[in-house]
């Protein structure tokens, strides 16, 4: 007898932001896995059993999710924002490529979310409204000169950026080094938004310009969006200036 | 006496992908802009009033919306999607840099969305585990030559790739111009998603080699995912094969 696991993203913190069918799909589940503090926000039912573990351990997480499935329990993973963007629809996946035959045969699907960056973009203006790309700037999967030639790249190119993991105590300083490179590629005017708990009651959004950027302006649990040189800022009376990147490309920029 | 605008994603297509957040904002909205067939879609009180366009006048839409906004009305601009990405939030901001001083100081929210990649990667696995950008293929908004810079830049950095927007009636032949310059740049066993209405009924999700990879595999509402060297293809028996990109970057690759 063989279960179900679901990969369900929980939308970027506020309950208003869930989608009835992430909610339709944890209220057929067993099993939680997931991030201590996501699994300690579910509202389960008695027998809705939780298996919270730490941000480094997904892998393990994913392989406990999948012994459970195989078990013919339902089984839900949970992610912040959308459980596919740098989370754990991949660590399931690599998991079950690599895991036992039996893990591949589960019903699997992935429910999708609003993702971070379309979060604090929606606060912001709309800095996503051209050709955009997501880097995640955690060192701890891909080498650090990875993601400078692709922040490189990406800079070169007319692409806005989205950054995701941008700091963690392991690793201070590379946010600033980020910005540094970045410096060096696009004018200093350029308009950066750092996004925190987006939606929550706890919402900070900044919007600085790149030459002020500085790596203390962000946490863990930042998103932040760099424009492009395309991208405006709308002044506004007592009000944030929106941020916004245009549709349409101007000609004798890029 | 001013009134409020209120951008609006809509989701990918299912009901049950729609955020309660979007559901609040039209349930205060009195007016209603939007492209025709989401405008069409909508579950409206008797009051609430249609004003559906064409998909092609964006800016006019924008700027009555914030015409009526300005007269003091509650209006509900909706995209499909996320609003942020490549849709009304950017052409509203456009519309609010150009206009009268007073359409800058209304109330303005964007309410996100679940945008079609996120949507498409759920059904096909995992394949934005990894960095990825998202290319809109239309040349209506920016010249041929940007694109294939984009395209290229993006290959070579090793990001996987988004297109939205990928053929219409007057352009036929440029989806397949991007799959002949990604050749030259990527190996043909690069996998490739052709994603159509995910999560509704009329599904249809593709998965071919990007040697295969032609562009009447897609229409306008067709998204792409376009793998780099590192997505994965997991073969499972009596299912379609999942695709993901691992989080980990692997070396000597890119």
């Amino acid at each position: 007898m063989t279960g179900k696991l679901t990969v369900v993203g929980l939308g970027p913190g506020s309950p208003e932001e869930i989608t009835p069918e992430a909610l339709s799909a944890m209220a057929e589940a067993t099993d939680f896995f997931g991030y201590g503090p996501y699994v300690d926000r579910l509202d389960l039912r008695p027998e809705q059993r939780r298996h919270a573990s730490d941000n480094r351990e997904e892998i393990s997480r994913a392989a406990a999710a999948l012994t459970l499935a195989v078990q013919g329990e339902k089984v839900c993973v949970v992610s912040g924002g959308d459980p596919g963007v740098f989370a754990m629809a991949a660590a399931v996946c690599e998991a079950m490529e690599t895991g036992p035959a039996e893990w591949r045969n589960i019903e699997f699907a992935v429910v999708p979310g609003v993702t971070a960056m379309l979060a604090v973009a929606a606060k912001a203006g709309a800095p996503l409204g051209h050709d955009f790309c997501a880097i995640s700037l955690s060192d701890n999967l891909k080498p650090w000169n990875v993601i400078e030639k692709r922040l490189i790249a990406a800079a070169e190119a007319g692409f806005v950026m989205a950054f995701y993991n941008p700091v963690s105590k392991a690793r201070p300083h590379r946010l600033g080094q980020a910005f540094d490179i970045l410096r060096a590629h696009l004018p200093g005017t350029v308009p950066v938004v750092f996004g925190r708990a987006a939606g929550r009651a706890d919402e900070r959004i900044n919007v600085v310009p790149l030459s002020e950027a500085q790596s203390d302006m962000a946490d863990m649990a930042t998103c932040i969006i760099v424009g492009s040189t395309e991208t405006r800022l709308i002044e506004r009376e007592g009000q944030r200036p929106l941020v916004y990147s245009p549709r349409s490309w101007m000609a004798g920029k890029a």
